[in-house]
């Protein structure tokens, strides 16, 4: 049973919420044995990991292109559709994210420019275990194949008899993406990270997955490889009022309970008597589901907090920062510039969590873990540097030259005021 | 004497820029103190930090709005104007990388937006000691205060009397930023990252500093706090042909190598000439310096490499992926596009690296360390969360409804499936 919590002020009430701290000390040994096994030992360290972890004799990691066709060939028609139909919602929104090179003349003859350039070599992780999450590869390739990456790498564990996931090959097929290696865990992140013989070295890293690949991102980052962001459990708030659809509601809290037992499910309400209700419609939408044991686990965690106002549940949503956040109630688009701290948002009753999670066309590569107060969902952004660029003539080094000479100097620092002078003074001879 | 070298072949060749690696063993165990202490005593421990590191028993590390305007009164009328040029310059560059709300409809009746919201609470490390930065303080409050954020928190260690940098003090006062800190060190990431009884906690920290504060933001991560980007001694890579002027090129390693011993220094050439002019030039201008000591450091691990064309020169610095890039050789601005890794470039023979540092517009604060191969420099992007936000209509769910089904059921997730269902459901009634 679900303890519905009052709201009484932010600070306590945040307190309330709070995520379990994760003391990942003893994880963090064993995560680095096996990144230092990788890089010492290449290849072979890695065919041995695969069969201590999935008990699978592996014979090559590396799908070929037969295999991963093949593979593909085991996804029906109907399945097919829906991923092209995720495909291009995805590509038309990430499209859309694209930026032109940015052109400025701050002063005359000084010319400022910055231009988005793909990052080189990425590598996308596609978790598998209790769910093969394919949807993950559609996320991470269509924004890095936009952006232009020249090589795309993916990591992701075999079926249990050692084969490529059929989904996960189908989008490959589709993306015309080469590169796919049948490795999960952290071995693979070690992989992308300091390379093999058969496995490029990548810059950055993408992907979720459990506490052995998240730890493995962030110990890789020392060695000068960028991960996507931080990790943790996934989450959902949900903000309701009276007029909501109790069974709405907990449709949505059962879906993000479903991910694992450390799942953080949250609902917000200024109707005293919404609580009951949803509890009601989980517990029966609970007997229909199949993962209802790892969803009740989670829900044992689930917070309710009754509010006064609408408005104060956007304060304590933006105090908790979810990564989804869903708008459950009256003229909700009203409220959005409210929003301050969230991953991605979920406006009005008929948008479900689930829709962005597949296929309304937004990443669902998000911040968890309160990251949304400073951290952004994947997007196009996060597949390319902005490299800026500036150019002046005569003009412009004569213009801003006596700016640049007095700050230099009056930072002691003579040598930056000199590489301004002796052009100027080439310029009056 | 610097060593000309000869490129040979990419490998072969980047092994020679390799950067020393630099282990922070030691001092990682020493930061990690001093945050913990920090985090447990607050406020007094920081008056004792500040004693013990710089021998200043200070009263209050809070600055006054009164202190601020009275060390403001000591920057002269000259360096004040040239301070206004250097604003007004970066200000219009960073204006122009505003992104409206972007908004499209995937399909019809599923409208997908991406806004930028500011983070709310941001701080601002300004290195003192051998040279106050009061650049920096420009470079990071320009964009900090054009997207929005709500509360900019400036960290800077006092001056050797415990006064605040008056130049730092005169850019607070043009920008109307009032929470300055005087406290410089490991000591000031962690009031920032954990919070004290004066000092609020923030959601991101930026800036530069020494070791100690480079580790500091470093381990803070772990707790939750993002930071701009990782980071390593400042580098410089020109790339010149036979109508380079020596004398342009020296200044220009010069102004690199000045800023500490650990300064990267590299010049690739096509012109097997040119590196006996730039160093004889670089011994005559080094006698008129007052940091040639420490430039002379830096010098020492300066690398010279002979290339056969200027093609071959960018594919080194590509992968060496230098922070700052300097273009001095004929029609530079044709090769731009070939540019895949680096912080900053300058285009020509007019564009030293130090109008980037202070005026251009563009920002200085870069990554190092080959880290531009992932990471941009800092910019409004840096500033703000890009939230994602979908709303989907009756019409739109029932367009994408089956797409969401099938590929959740396809995941194994079928409470996700049925989020939409017990939607579809309710509208069919």
């Amino acid at each position: 049973m679900i303890e519905v919590l009052k709201y009484s002020n932010l600070v306590d009430t945040i307190q309330l919420l709070q995520r379990p701290y994760l003391d990942h000390t003893r994880l963090k040994t064993q995560v680095l044995e096996i990144l230092n096994c990788v890089r010492d030992n290449g290849d072979s360290a890695i065919y041995d990991f695969i069969f201590q972890f999935e008990r699978i004799r592996m014979d090559n990691f590396k799908v070929s292109e037969m295999e991963c066709n093949h593979a593909a060939n085991d996804v029906s028609d109907d399945l097919k559709a829906a991923i092209n139909v995720a495909y291009e919602n995805i590509k038309k929104f990430h499209l859309a994210q694209q930026q032109d090179t940015m052109q400025v003349e701050t002063m005359p003859g000084v010319i400022c420019m910055r231009k988005s350039v793909a990052i080189e070599r990425v590598g996308l992780y596609i978790p598998g275990g209790s769910a093969a999450l394919f949807s993950t590869l559609l996320m991470l390739s269509v924004p890095a194949i936009l952006a232009g990456c020249k090589e795309i790498v993916i990591c992701t564990p075999a079926t249990s008899n050692g084969k490529l996931n059929p989904n996960v090959a189908y989008i490959a097929q589709l993306l015309g993406i080469k590169e796919i290696y049948k490795i999960g865990g952290a071995h693979a992140i070690a992989a992308l990270a300091f390379g093999t013989t058969s496995i490029p070295k990548v810059n950055k890293i993408f992907g979720p997955g459990n506490q052995f690949v998240t730890i493995a991102k962030q110990l890789v980052q020392e060695y000068g490889v960028a991960i996507d962001m931080p990790a943790g459990p996934s989450e959902v708030l949900v903000i309701a009022d009276a007029n909501a659809n109790p069974k709405f509601i907990a449709a949505d809290l059962l879906s993000q309970a479903e991910h694992g037992p450390d799942s953080q499910v949250v609902l917000l309400s200024n109707d005293v008597f919404i609580f009951d209700k949803v509890i009601k419609e989980i517990n029966a939408q609970l007997t229909s589901l199949s993962r209802s044991e790892i969803s009740k686990s989670a829900l044992q965690y689930a917070k309710f907090v009754l509010t006064k106002t609408i408005d104060e549940a956007i304060c304590l949503s933006n105090a908790y920062a979810p990564e989804h956040l869903i708008l459950n109630f009256e003229a909700a688009d009203l409220h959005i510039d409210k929003i301050v701290n969230a991953g991605s948002v979920f406006i009005g009753a008929y948008s479900p969590e689930s829709v962005g999670d597949y296929a309304s066309g937004t990443n669902h590569t998000l911040p968890t873990n309160a990251y949304a107060k400073a951290y952004s969902g994947v997007s196009i952004d996060s597949f390319v540097k902005k490299i800026t660029f500036q150019k002046l003539n005569y003009l412009g080094l004569k213009n801003i030259g006596d700016t640049v000479i007095k700050m230099a100097m009056a930072e002691g620092l003579d040598a930056h005021a000199n590489a301004v002078k002796v052009r100027l003074d080439s310029l009056e001879v």
